[in-house]
Parts: structure tokens; C-alpha cells; sequence
């Protein structure tokens, strides 16, 4: 399977940082990235989120082109995901998405830590609309902002640490989202931290991508 | 991954066609089966699906004891689900909620096509709980027995392809899925007279059961 | 491994249907499809077979081409595959003698049903020259056209269901061959309706060829 | 997939052999080894095939029961292949059989080098009643016991490779195939001096239950 | 592949986290952990690495007992390895060497990074002893006991990083080592953090351990 | 992985050679040769490796614009190891050193058995700069030439087992390298004459690219 992770901002070592642990998750399989550069330098809010969609849409095409079987948007929002769906003809996913059905598969009660308060309803309503209401204990925002995030400075850890801790403690979630991009990377060191289950959408729908794609490759 | 298939009916013959598809769909997985003989023949509606409960349970607890890594309920109803996953240290995944969560990755309207009448309200009632209602476009009942299906004779093939088509013509469906464990012999027959998308449960749950195992490999 | 197999007739379709069985069968090969426009609707009888192959010999030269390392010709007929084995400098396997060889290999007494009459003397001769002789019980036609089989209505499911266990019957055969590529897609329900051991050939030559290709992959 | 060899003759050193060719050919594949203690040292002629039967069958239920999927008997002369097929419930494969196969698949003439004369009849008779006369060259023999083959001495060496190249050029064989158990390991070195297509039986066997595994691999 | 990691030291959260680590760098491979209850609660030191011996050789007998064709000793001072080589007939590879073996395939200069000082003659003997000097351009402690770093808190984070930036511009290292089993959690965090090429032994022994396997796997 | 193994001398036969090795080892890798055609016909002492250095470094860079993912020196010198990782960006291996890594990781004390005397004294000046001669029992020449080793006569057989076995007597070594990248293709036969561990560097520098390639498919 050829997989592309879509960058919906414009900060190219976030792209890197997504593709880091994708190829880690998945060994076996081709994964190549594409930044949209003329898009937010971070997607913080529905504002940043819509600025990004005409040159996500360009790159979902682009992907295509470059031979993709299975495309992810690398952005926990599930920014431009329904558009991208209607354009492309190969499977699209979303990493918020990706992260909901694995806890669902899983039958497991979630919180989702993200960066900014201002991020909260577009993931609370991304919930709603998905038909994941039942199983969200909470979002939560670090109020750390997502450049910060992918930094991964000692403080940042200890934050989004103590906000995955109170999901448990406070909302009684059974595991914790990681509801940024940028944590991807942090998911061995939060788990080591907090001994909770985790979930990152970066691995999480590269793992649904090939499932999707086994389903109809029988299918031309 | 050793991965098993319970059969929460008393047929042993629909475990050998539950097991055939799915050792198709995962050539290099380890799958074994059990039948649930304390149950009814067949699963048609709640009455059906309530006395096979206690039985499943025990199968859940003998499949985790023969080393399962992963467990599907094999039955569309997702009967017995929340409980085998309170009972269970490994995950479990039901051919009916896998089914929808492959139409909801793929973003594609649904119809589900199922045995007798008995099951449309179980299946509408599982759709809105597990919060798929937003892509469900009709539950349509083919008026057929499960063992009747599971014979796969002539004019079922005909029946079930002429709901499918009617769920494409009258509901817009964008895909149909095959609502019941019996039906995913069919699948490829079907496809062919329907030139419809199809989504059989019972290779959706083995390829998600890979997707969740590979996310959760590195816990112990 | 890269895997071409070619149509040698000018029916789109029946490649469609050919790939999905192929691609089902081995999920973790790269194969596409070629289709022999110049060529009959369909094959039926020798004289359809012979004008098939020039048409099908430059189809062997363009899969090398596109980097094949085997080549499967997908009629059961074996149409020019003698003529393709000299032309090509890679592996060429058709799906009758493919069929024969699993027989063989598995020491099960065969019988092939194929499409119209007129393909009997074909296969008839094939058998006898390649060898197979002493495990073929019978060779039976369903009497239905090739085109007519790929479109899998009832009916036509039917008919070779009962062709088939009448070799079970009347010609003691332990395992029935699917002498038509147009049948693999029927194989799953097929296999359900008469429970005999079945053998398509579009899945044996796929696993045939990885297993040539194995053998030799030290050779440059 | 589990793969048993059976050594048919009492020489535990060439299992040794066979297992050591058979697991670098196959590195992904469980493969164990049974030695039939109670045959002959070595099995030259028929007589000395007769007198490996009894022992063989035996390990042949032996190796179902520690969880053979497939068989394969590790004799050139097929020993016994009928009635280990008829005992078995798993797929039994000779190594002979599966040499011509295998030669066959490729379109190619073949000769076979042997040991000793007295085998020259057994392999003949094998050939005629499978149906491989047609694509057979000849059968020669290099005059060397089966023990001292396995010896692999520098002169063992140079009789096999000038029976190869007399193959070549008195025969017009298009590969040759090495027609003792014991021949496996000097493959590579033969190889190099002949320039030959060589078939080494212990290696196609194993790739051709490799793919009649996967063909059936649906079925229970 | 099984393959056993042998926790020397007596702390069962520390086999924990050595195994998930080496479970995520080999998805495809059965790995199992031994802890070496009789041990020390951590190995600093050379007194602390002689009190593990006995139990640990223990421990390499079980493990070839339960299967593993390979075996790690998850310490990085390697303590017993010699001792383990002479008792195991499987492979013993240690987390130190691997690392340094890693650091000379790549060519690059390392300064490994490791707890407290009391570990540094343990460590700067191993490397000279096993031909390592030539590349090593440091070795470091951080300060911090075993137990310690492995809880993973964001002062050890940050002196860790610190301890690997140091190595960077005071010893011209090109790529740092993680001496201690318990860093190897925190190996994409402190990636992120440094942008230095990092090695830790838990995932290096896992695939030098496959390699190893691979090479010999003819051999019985 | 895509990994390149590079012959410094000009003799296309013997990259046919290594190729043949290689693919056979590493069934699963696409691997492709290139040949020094303006090197010394064999590399024989420090002045043939000197003059191959320059067309070498040219075919690192043409094998990195292929998408070498690795780069094997296939050369048991180790010839302009040093500077083609200088030149580089992906790693790059070379077969002696390859094979003393293999002996290093099994703790056992090697003897190397090269071509002609001349050279023994840049293998030995090998060993030393890179630390392995703690493990180095002797460096021994069969006085064989390079291309008289690779045509692989039956002689050429009997001097190198001879030479094994007086390392084996006369030297105590545990495992015999076969230091000459011709004598591959022999390993099986003299594996089987001598009943020592071989290590041939083309298959132990194959397996170690994969595992330092598997090590770091997450960096980009």
C-alpha cells in the first residue's frame, strides 16, 4: 500500500514529525507526505481550518497523481475531511476520526486532550456529527499551542500529562486521545507518564488505511 | 494474531462459512472458530439474541483461554457485545458495528440488507446506539431465514441482489451491507450481479481486528 | 512480485472480473490486467482460440514491458500459451494447466466443467497432451456461453452447481476444476451449494506463478 | 503454514541436509524434520522403496499429529506418494513429482541425474504414470551411491556436472533436475559450474505447498 | 522468530517498559520478557552487574526452555554476556553491543549517554574490550539512577537532552547512544527534542537479533 | 527495501554471482547490481583496491539515484568503505566487515580464509582498525585467485575446505569467513564438506542493511 499523510498547515517539520511516526507504525508500507504551504501555519480554530481547505483539496489531487492508495489529513480536526472524501477516489481518513473508531472498536470511554480552548468545539462537533457522543467523556485543551506541542519541551509533557491524568481522575475516561498531531511523537513518553491507554490518530488511521484498503482490494 | 470467530448460534455448518470467508480475507492470520451449541439455530430478533448470551460468554472466555488475541462476535446483531467486552482482556469487534465503522471510514451512505423482519429493529436500534444514523440510509429485510441464506441457493442470490438494487434505486444507497454472518459467501456472487459496493462483516472485522492489535501490539 | 494476467479476449468485463478474484486470492502481489481488444468477444471452440493469439502474443511483450515477472493467460483454454513461453523470457502459466497441476499435486481425481460444447475437444486434447490424463474422470460442458457465465445471474449458478455434483455422481470425480475463467467469481458460492473440492484456476496460477518465481528469483 | 519433510530412508545426517536446503528456501515457514529410523540407509532401487513404506506412513500420521499442514516426502523416487496421500488429511507432495512440476510450469525439456542406475527404471515408471513423458529428455545416472552424494566430495562434484552438461549436449535438455535428496546442497556449486537451469526437488516442493496451502487455505 | 529480552535487574515495570519498546520496533515477532527477581533492583555499577549473574544464567536456560531462538540481555552493560553466550546454544546478543554494533554499520562516532558515573568504567571497559574505540568519542552520565529515568519525568527528559546536546558540541559526536534500557521509551521525545541521530539498544538488539537468525536459519 | 550490492572489480560474472546470493537470502528485498567496468579485473592486494576506488564512488552515487535505499561493497577488503559512507546518504556495508559483525554478535572467534597472501595484509589491517581482533583466531590464504574462486571448481572445493579445517585444527577458530566475495556461492557445499559455521559476507551484509534500515525507517 503507497499511503499519504496530508500536512493541512504550513510547518514543514510538523509534516516530518507526522511522517516519523507513521513509518514507525507501519514498517511494511510506502508513506510519503505532502505540506500544504500556502495554507495557516497551525490549525487552531474553525478560521484557521477553513483557510486550509483550498490547498488541502490541491494536495488530496496531487497525492492521487502521485500514486496513493489511502490518503490521511494530518490535522486532529478533520479539517476539509468531507470535501477531500468527495473529491478523491481512494479511501481518505482523518486522524480525529481514526482516533474515535478505535476507541469505539475498543468499547472504550475517551477524553480528548488538545492544544487551544478555541479547538474544542470543532472537535466537540466533529464528535456529535460522527455519531461519537456516546463514548466522549470530555475534551480537554492543554492551552498549549500546537507548534509548542510538536516542540516536545519538558513542560509540555508534564502538561499534557496532568491533563491526560485528570481525564481519568475527573470525566473517569478510559483512555485518552492525543488530540494534536504534534503529540504523536510524545504518545511513549505520556504513556510511560501516566500509564494510561492512549490512542494517537497518526498511527491510528495509517492501521485503519490498511484495513480499508485490504477490504476492497479486490475491487478495481 | 491469532484471531477467533464465535458463532453465537447452535449451526455448526454457518461457523465453517463464517471461517471460510475469514481465513480468505486474512490468508496470514491464525483463525480458529467456535459454535455456540447451547444457543438457538439461528439469531432472528431479541428473544433470539438474549438466549444466546450466556453461552457466547463462556466461548469468549474459551477463546481467550486458547490464546485468542483478538475476538469477532459472528453474528450482524453485535448480540452479546458490550458484555464480551466487559468480560474479555483482549479486544472484541462484532460484524455489524465493524461493518458500519468500514462504511463511516470510507464515508459512504449505507443500507443494510438483513435475513427476516424480526431483525430490522435489533439492527436500527444498534445503528442509532453505537451512532451511525447520520450515513444509514435504509435497514431493508430480505424476508429470508439465516439458514435458508447460509444454503446460498438460486433464488436467494436473486432475492438479496434484487434489495440491494432496490436500496441503490429507492433509499440512494452508496453501498450495501450484507446484514447477515451467512450472507459473506454471497459477497462476491453478489457484487457481481449488483455491481453495487458491498461490505461483508465478517472480513470487516477480521481486517479491523489487525488494525486494533497492530495499535495496541507494544502493550502488555 | 509483479504479475500480469491476460485476457486473451476482448470482453473488459471478464478482466475486471478475473483481476478481483486474482487480487483477492493474493493480496500482497502487485498484479494488473491486459485485455486482447483485437480478439473475440469470447473463446469458445478452437477457431476463436487460434484467431485470439496474435493479438494475445504482442499482449505478452507489453506485459514484460511493464516489468511482469510472470504472466498468466486467463482462459482455460490455454490458448497460445505454448507460443507465449517462447516469446517471453519470464514465467507464462495458464489457468487450465494451472488447475491440472493442483489436481495433481493434491492426487485428486478431477473433472472440468466448462462453458459450450465446442471447448470440449479443446480441453479434452490439452489434458491428454500435457499429461493429465490419468486423474481426469470426465470433461463436461454446462452449456452455457462464456459471456452468459460471467454475468453469475441464478440460473447460471444453478446449472453448474448441478453439473458439478453430477461428476461427483455419475464420474466419481473428488474435486471439480472451474473450466471457465469467467466461473472463479462463482467459486465461494459454488463451493457453498455442492460442497466438492473446487479449483478456479485464476487463483491456482497466481499461487503457481509465486511459487515459480520463488524457485528462481536467484537467477538473473 | 507447518511443513513437514519425511525422510524415507534411516540416514539422519541427510534429513539434516534436506532441512538445511529447505529452510533457506523457505525462511518464513515452520519446517520440521522426520527420519524414518527403521528404512534402509539409503533407498536405491525399488526394493529398497518397499522397505521404507511401513516406517513412512507412520511418521506420515506422525506428522499430522504434531501439526503438518503440508507433507512432503524427501525421496526422489516419490516413495510411497500414493498411499501417504490416501493416509493423510493434509497435502502430501513428493519431491520428485514436484520437480517435474515444476519443469513443467516453465515449458522447459528436462533431464533428470540420478544416482545409481537401478533407480533409472523407478523414475522412468514416475514419470510415465504422471503424465510428464513428453517434457522428459532423458534420465541418466551418475553412477554414485546416495550416501556418497551427500558426502558432497570435490570429484562427486565433477560427475554430476559433467552428467549435467552430457544432458545438455547429448540430450537437449532445456534444465536439468537433481534426481537424489542429497543433490539439494550442491544446487549453488553445480549451478556455477554448469550454467544449467537446475530443479532441486526440496526446494520445489516446498514452494509448491507454499501455494497449494494458500489455494485451500479457506477450507477446514 | 521468539525471540526473549532478560530483564538482569528485579524490577518488573522495567521488563515492561524494555518490551514495549522491542514490541513496537518488531511488530511481526513473538517476544517475550524474563525478569531476574533474585537480582538487584538496578544494575549501576560492576557489583551490581556480578550480583545479577547467577540469577540472569538462570534466566537464559528458561528462556531456551520456553522457545526463544534468540536471546537479549536488556541491561546496557552487558552484564553476563559472555557467560550467557557459553551456556545458550541460541544466540545471546546484549543491548550495549548491538548499539555500538549499530553506530560502526552506520559509521558514525557515538558518545553514549548513561545513568549514574559509576557506570562509565563498566561501560568504557566494554567498549574497549569489544573494539569499539575507534569510534566512541564519549561516554556520558546523565546523573540519574536507572530507576529514576525510567519513570520518564520531564527533568529527566530535559537532562537527558541536555546530557545528548553536550555530547554533540563538546565531543563532536554524530550520533548518541541511550546506555540505559529504561531511556529506550524516551527515544522519540528526546529525537524530537535534540534533532540528533539516536540509537537505543532495545530496538538495535531486536533487528541484530533477526539478522542473526536469518543468517543461520539453514542451520539446525 | 531497494538495497544495491556494488561490485568494485570489472567482472560481470562475478556480480551475477553476488546478485545470485543475495536475492536468494533475502527473497523478500529488491536488490539490484552494478559493476565497476573500469576496475581492476579482480581486486588482489592494496593497489587493485586503490584503483577501484574511483569508479566505485561513481557507482554510490548512481545507486543512491537508483533509490538504494543501502549499498553493499561487494569486496571482502572493504575497498573505499570508508569513503562511499563520506559520500553517501544512505548507509552503506561492506562484506568483510559484515562478516566479522556476524561473528562478534555470536561471541564466536573467527578464521578467515581469503584468495591469494597478498591479501592478507589488508584484511588484517581491516580487522585491526576496526576493532575485531580480539575475535580474529588467523587470516589464511587458499592461494587461489579471485576468479579462479569464482568459477568454483571441484579443486577450488577441496583447497578452501581443506583450508577451513586446518583453521579449525591448527587455529581453534569456532567459525570460518570466507573472505572472497566469489566464494558465496560455495558456502553450501563447503558447509556441508567441512561441518564448520560459515559466514558468507554477501548473505551477513544483506540481513545487517535490513536491520539498520529497519532501525531507522522512521527518520526521513
Amino acid at each position: 500500500m503507497k499511503l499519504a499523510y496530508i500536512n493541512p498547515n504550513a510547518t514543514a517539520s510538523m509534516t516530518e514529525s507526522i511522517l516519523s511516526v507513521a513509518r514507525a507504525a507501519l514498517p511494511e508500507t510506502e508513506i510519503f507526505g505532502l505540506t500544504n504551504f500556502g495554507g495557516p501555519a497551525a490549525i487552531q480554530g474553525k478560521a484557521d481550518g477553513d483557510a486550509a481547505i483550498p490547498g488541502l483539496l490541491d494536495l488530496v489531487s496531487r497525492a492521487e497523481a502521485q500514486g496513493a492508495e489511502a490518503i490521511v489529513i494530518g490535522c486532529f480536526d478533520d479539517t476539509g475531511l468531507a470535501e477531500a472524501r468527495e473529491l478523491a477516489s481512494c479511501p481518505v481518513l482523518g486522524i480525529g476520526e481514526s482516533s474515535y473508531t478505535m476507541a469505539q472498536l475498543l468499547g472504550l470511554k475517551f477524553s480528548v486532550i488538545t492544544s487551544l480552548p478555541v479547538s474544542i468545539p470543532v472537535i466537540e462537533s466533529n464528535i456529535r456529527e460522527h455519531g461519537f457522543s456516546a463514548l466522549c467523556a470530555s475534551v480537554r485543551a492543554s492551552g498549549l499551542p500546537v507548534l509548542t506541542i510538536d516542540e516536545g519541551a519538558a513542560e509540555t509533557i508534564d502538561r499534557i500529562a496532568e491533563e491526560i491524568q485528570a481525564a481519568e481522575r475527573e470525566d473517569h475516561a478510559s483512555c485518552a486521545i492525543l488530540g494534536c498531531a504534534g503529540m504523536a511523537q510524545l504518545a511513549p513518553v505520556l504513556s510511560l507518564r501516566t500509564n494510561m491507554r492512549l490512542i494517537d490518530g497518526v498511527a491510528a488511521s495509517g492501521h485503519l488505511a490498511s484495513a480499508v484498503c485490504r477490504r476492497f482490494s479486490a475491487k478495481t
